[in-house]
């Protein structure tokens, strides 16, 4: 027997052997006449955000969210149709637009893929994982991309759908996979199954989601770039984009094939991978020149060609910025064989990913610790961005992985996380509460809009003296000052205070 | 005996054995009595346009430029003296100043170093050169930076300035530059000369001058960072930046110190290397691909955070990105110590300066040329920016030098330039004449406006198949259209058309 915990409202789902939701799929569309069909495969951070987008569009569709029935995902579709969101965010519109398809009974989730047959729109939300190799020190060796589950989940589709479907890919994948990849498997799907290869269309459009308090608008009010595999697909996948995204405000971009929408997605996050990692290499060269890095870079955004300059922190996370270079990398060599060299990005994944172990070794050499052996230490922020609940990849999971190896002692508080999934322990959401316990050293992990109050600031110099470890540059000089006076404060990216 | 001739108006000046204009100058600072002096240090690029704005700011002061006796150099001096300013641009306003300084006698030039006693303000805008080190196919082996030049300039100054003098260094100099090399080559000289050495200040502030249409503007009213390596040091640069600037509209930004703003400016620099050696690695694997990065690059460029992306093109050249992060690299290691790595930055100097080799080879391969023995072939543009008349650095100088050792016969056209200093050769204005000579192959090697007409592509199409490469992106969707119904036309950083 197997089960599926929610870690939205800890409610714990069996799996079933067996899924037949047919009943209650044909029941949801006789009391969703007339509307077309629209089919959301995966419900992560982007399908589920992505459905209630599509079931609150000007066109009236009826939206059906597809996910496996594992332990990762079947809480989801339970949740779903219990009438919880299977997202947290602070955007309220999240919750405005999910009771909507609550009165409209316009959505619902299923793991059946019977869902696919009745589908005019399919759009593809699932992950595509790079698996990363590194060493002892956090260096990247090697990485794989394994294909296969993405495979399946399109074969899948290919199985169950209408010949004359819509097929949009959503997915960040190597630069070709729609024409060499996805359309074969379709195509051959269809052909087994005795149906016409040449009435189905395949698009592709990125999206650009931004979880927090514009998740929403992330989606629907922002820039699109789409392509189809022919004319027709384009087209076809234009005339979808226009019903939930407000084009006129932000009109679309065509490109000219699946390749090019596919290059562009894993070219803009490489290149703000890239900058990350310029900027991290930087910060080294600023603590030893003793130079406020922050300082010079607040500068230097003054120039309207250089606003985007990002700022030194603890390391890179989320799920896109982590993999994406890679995945070009791989494309390359793999599918179009391709000599071109990507040193620029594939260095700067490799720069970013030893940024944790770095500021590790930076906090023990400024405190002058020789181990950690029995240091109580506080980290504050475990997602990967500051004001979300994300910890997908978070920097913060290999700094606290680097510390607890060293035999520290070490607590977490975190506003918007509750259990951290990937290291498996709880998260104190109450700052002041865990605030009482005696640490000697607090590190600000993750940029929260809360730790930069002066309630905060106030708080910690109540406190006897302590070591405090900015790996973000979250305080200001005004604040630092104040800090200083009672702590030894040092900040990521910046020469001694 | 010695000339200096001018490249402005051809004159051909002798240099003097001794330079001895005391006469001068005093009989310059009676007419401009009760006036600050300020005596501009170097009479390139930005000294001589800085010298300008100084001589029209809102405070009267009496300028005088600075420059070396030397072939490279007098002529200028002559040049200013004789109402020739010695910088061509695009900018009316460059006239328009230098031909009030000539009304209110407020500007003079002079190769005496006793100019530098009567100076309330020195500023430094001389050259510091990095030298290069390639090997046969472009990659950058190694580079030297020789700072004896520049020593040598500090010190005339130290050995004949005021005592109470502020000194302004604008040169991007490597980090660390003024509080320990130019700081105590001027206290050693003033007390060899018996002055007190607690008297003078010595300020940095980076200039970010771009030649072209908007010149005077990009000193004058654009945002400027600032330090001294005292506080009394940056309050005097203040005072004297406000009255040159338009810091109302653009503020000041003050840092902490001088390493802070020579940081900054080679950060800055090393950004945008950076980001364009990025773009050039994607250029090649759009080309292998078939997707047209330049569509891609609009399309990404519309989002606010990523506006800055760079298109691809055949080199990077100017007087600044080309060398700034290797005066950055240098200075971690010779000044201090530091291990911080700035592989980014450095392979980013390394990618930008193998792209006219690139670009070259590209050019034999899709045009199937085995060499270019004897093939003609017409280059439009040698400076290395569009609407710009400045060759320093440019990338078509050493794509010039493959097609040459190619044993091409090579001809040369630049709406801005009539001589190349670099290469030693004439260089045709008169498209319509030069085009009129029978070209196998025409290289888009600026992308001067010029080129971008439609009665410059109906020109085109009036001739014979022609090979056409543009290596910027020159030409739009539909130029492209008209030309390949007639021509072979290949375009840098796309698939094939």
């Amino acid at each position: 027997m197997k089960y599926s915990i929610s870690p939205i409202n800890n409610k714990k789902y069996k799996i079933p052997n067996e899924i037949s939701d047919q009943i209650l799929i044909d029941s949801f569309i006789n009391k969703n006449k007339n509307k077309k069909v629209v089919v959301v495969q995966g419900l992560g951070f982007v399908g589920a955000v992505m459905s209630i987008v599509c079931a609150n569009s000007d066109e009236d569709y009826a939206v059906i969210g597809v996910d496996l029935a594992d332990e990762r995902n079947y809480w989801k579709i339970q949740n779903i149709n219990e009438g919880v969101f299977p997202v947290v965010a602070d955007d309220p519109k999240i919750d405005l637009f999910f009771n909507n398809t609550i009165t409209q009974n316009n959505f619902l989730a299923t793991s059946d893929p019977y869902a696919y047959s009745i589908a005019d729109v399919i759009i593809v939300d699932i992950n595509l994982d790079v698996q990363k190799h590194k060493n002892d020190v956090g260096d990247l060796i090697n990485f794989d991309v394994n294909l296969n589950p993405f495979k399946k989940a399109v074969l899948t589709i290919g199985m169950n759908c209408k010949e004359d479907v819509l097929i949009l890919v959503e997915t960040t994948v190597p630069p070709g996979t729609c024409k060499k990849v996805v359309k074969p498997i379709i195509e051959k799907a269809l052909s087994k199954r005795g149906l016409s290869t040449l009435k189905f269309s395949l698009g592709h459009s990125y999206e650009r989601v931004m979880p927090g308090p514009e998740y929403i608008d992330s989606i629907k009010n922002f820039y699109r770039v789409y392509s189809g595999i022919n004319k027709i697909s384009a087209e076809k996948t234009e005339i979808f984009l226009k019903t939930i995204i407000s084009t006129k405000k932000y009109p679309l971009t065509r490109l000219e094939n699946t390749n090019a929408t596919e290059l562009s997605k894993v070219l803009e996050n490489s290149y703000r991978a890239m900058n990350i990692a310029f900027i991290t290499e930087w910060s080294r060269f600023a603590e030893d020149s003793k130079v406020n890095l922050y300082e010079v870079i607040d500068a230097i955004r003054m120039r309207p060609t250089h606003s985007n300059i990002m700022y030194p922190g603890i390391g890179v996370g989320g799920y896109c910025l982590t993999k994406d270079p890679l995945l070009a990398s791989w494309s390359k060599t793999e599918l179009f064989n391709s000599k071109a060299a990507l040193k620029q990005s594939i260095s700067g994944v490799q720069t970013n990913d030893k940024m944790p172990k770095f500021a590790f070794d930076f906090m023990r050499k400024v405190f002058e610790f020789k181990s950690l052996k029995k240091i109580k230490i506080l980290l504050l922020g475990v997602s990967y961005r500051s004001n979300v609940g994300d910890t997908r990849y978070s920097p913060v999971e290999s700094f606290y992985n680097y510390c607890t190896n060293d035999n520290a002692i070490v607590s977490v508080h975190d506003p918007y996380v509750t259990y951290w999934e990937e290291i498996g322990i709880d998260v104190s959401k109450d700052l002041y509460n865990i605030l009482s316990d005696n640490f000697q050293l607090i590190v600000i992990s993750t940029g929260h809009d809360q730790y930069k109050t002066s309630e905060f600031v106030n708080f910690l110099n109540k406190k006897n003296s302590l070591k405090i470890f900015d790996t973000v540059g979250l305080f200001d000089e005004k604040q630092i000052k104040l800090i200083s006076q009672k702590h030894k404060i040092k900040v990521l990216g910046r020469g001694d205070i």
